[in-house]
């Protein structure tokens, strides 16, 4: 017996790393010193920092891998997963410095894993973030055929004093909403159980509603606010930054709060994306759940001074951010969101 | 339809977290500046080192896992996590700062997410590294009942001068065995087909050959180097350390041989363990895949001057290490191993 036998296969192994290698190569930042192939992917970090904080996250694509699979469209979820990172490291002010991937898989198709990578690598290069190690496991019997899962893995740093908390978010400060792709990564499960086993839909079925099929618009690809966000960080503007993810504006945004502080939001304020009153109405979804389930069209919240709002909104409208605008204020209250006009 | 209509069970998730939340906090070191729920994990890396490099790490369990599932015993899967990731790290000099987890599985059980991530904590625990993050990902449809696949990440740091990379290693070198506990976490895909589909063991059955049951022997824990290795290394004796995992000897101590040496490896410097003779015998494997498929009994090997062997070996013997012997050489040739007598 040998190890073919038992269902790995070494060749579709080697076949993947090696397109991997390139991928990751053409991610690669001066602080970078190892190739892959090294045991430990080595990031320098240089000494021009004064007190640096590293600022971690680890993630999924949750569901929206089965969009996917469904489709045959591998490229676009590792950019998903990279984006996703650096939205988590960014609400505490930090910049990326390198990622890593984890794929996992019952049978290794080199084609789909380079698409998968390659499309790590894509957004990684976006952000500026060194793609410098990972995992690719052959786990036969774990996955059904042709389907997949993958993690991801950022770090990025911060310096102590720019830490971004919320913590000094007061009564009066402006929320601004920045605009979601469309679902991002989360609320799959619910969108999924609504357009396949619901409505019956075929992943390739043109929505008129929506303008294109499914696939298309369950793959939107999350978007990542590093650049927005750079220069109003740079510019000390930011008072809070809370990324809206599973549990959506309702639970994400008072992870942020201090205590003695609420949330008002204005849902008048901003039209979500057709995808979500589609999903709402074709699922009979209550609108508590949609708030707590998706985005609603709200990708991100940023938190600053009342008198600093029109600024803000200034640069991101420089940047071609042209439908960002003010969703909510700061109001005093026990940490939470109150949904209602302002 | 809400969230839990489609398969996902919030309570559950939120029972999860908050048992994480307390195994999480037992690891905490003096550089961890979040709690568990923020965005990003928060680790301050302080300003004492000279010219830091970060040395990061992916891996998964593999395989290992099904013993788990079949077992019901899931505290120790964790642990092999972060000790292959830490020994990953260890080998470019590197000792562990903070990891982070993710855990996917079809329908989360608390009670099992717990003995995964209490086994994590106390690898974390005992080789000072904090768990600062992670993601336990409920993902319907994914995987069979019962199972699920989990990944780690792990960063540490070296001083750049402090490096260990192999690129020193010359002929006459010795190369120093350090034992494995048993399968570590590789070859399982192998060693499964074998067991269960070829004697058709039962994964509670006693093989008197080992002396303990089936799961107990394939569940023995991954070994860390660290607590042996740190004395070598703060002694500058080691010019090469090599992890033994996927690929065995065979394909692990090349990645660390410079150009212009080979490795000559004597197999009767060492017996192995039993469970690899049990292995071998059972499936009939050709000796070259043994040492291509498992670690054969050496989980580490250090490459140090010739002169230094005795006190490396001194060393490790103080610590406890008894086992460790000169089990090779560093030999003209291009990079590869040699399996011989020295």
């Amino acid at each position: 017996m040998d190890y073919r036998q038992s269902g790995v296969d070494i060749d579709a192994g080697n076949e993947t790393v090696r397109r991997i290698k390139g991928f990751a190569k053409s991610t690669f930042t001066p602080g970078v010193l190892s190739a892959i192939g090294s045991f430990g992917g080595l990031f320098r970090l240089g000494t021009d920092y004064r007190d640096p904080v590293l600022v971690s996250s680890a993630d999924g694509v949750g569901t929206k891998l089965k969009l996917a699979f469904l489709s045959g469209r591998h490229g676009t979820v590792g950019q998903d997963l990279v984006n996703h990172c650096v939205n988590d490291i960014l609400v505490q002010g930090a910049v990326p410095l390198f990622f890593l991937d984890y794929l996992a898989t019952g049978k290794l198709s080199p084609d789909v894993a380079a698409q998968v990578i390659e499309g790590v690598s894509i957004a990684c290069r976006e952000n500026g973030c060194a793609l410098i190690g990972g995992e690719t496991a052959e786990m036969p019997g774990f996955y059904h055929a042709g389907e997949y899962d993958m993690a991801g893995f950022i770090v990025g740093v911060v310096e102590r004093d720019r830490l971004i908390t919320g913590e000094r978010l007061r009564p009066g400060d402006a929320l601004i909403g920045l605009r979601s792709s469309g679902l991002h990564t989360n609320g799959y499960s619910l969108a999924r159980a609504i357009v396949f086993d619901h409505l019956g839909l075929d992943v390739n079925a043109e929505v008129a509603e929506l303008g294109c099929t499914v696939a298309d618009e369950l793959l939107r690809v999350h978007r990542s606010y590093l650049p927005l966000m750079r220069p109003l960080l740079d510019a000390g503007l930011v008072k809070g930054l809370a990324h809206i993810t599973g549990g959506g504006i309702t639970e994400n945004l008072p992870r942020i709060l201090p205590p003695g502080v609420a949330a008002r939001i204005d849902t008048s304020a901003w039209t979500p994306n057709a995808v979500f009153r589609f999903l709402q109405r074709a699922g009979s979804v209550p609108e508590d759940d949609c708030y707590r389930s998706f985005n609603m069209g709200i990708g991100m919240i940023v938190g600053c001074a009342a008198d600093d709002a029109d600024r803000v909104l200034a640069m991101l409208q420089g940047a071609g951010e042209t439908r960002a605008a003010v969703i909510g204020t700061i109001v005093p209250g026990e940490p939470g969101v109150l949904y209602g006009s302002l």
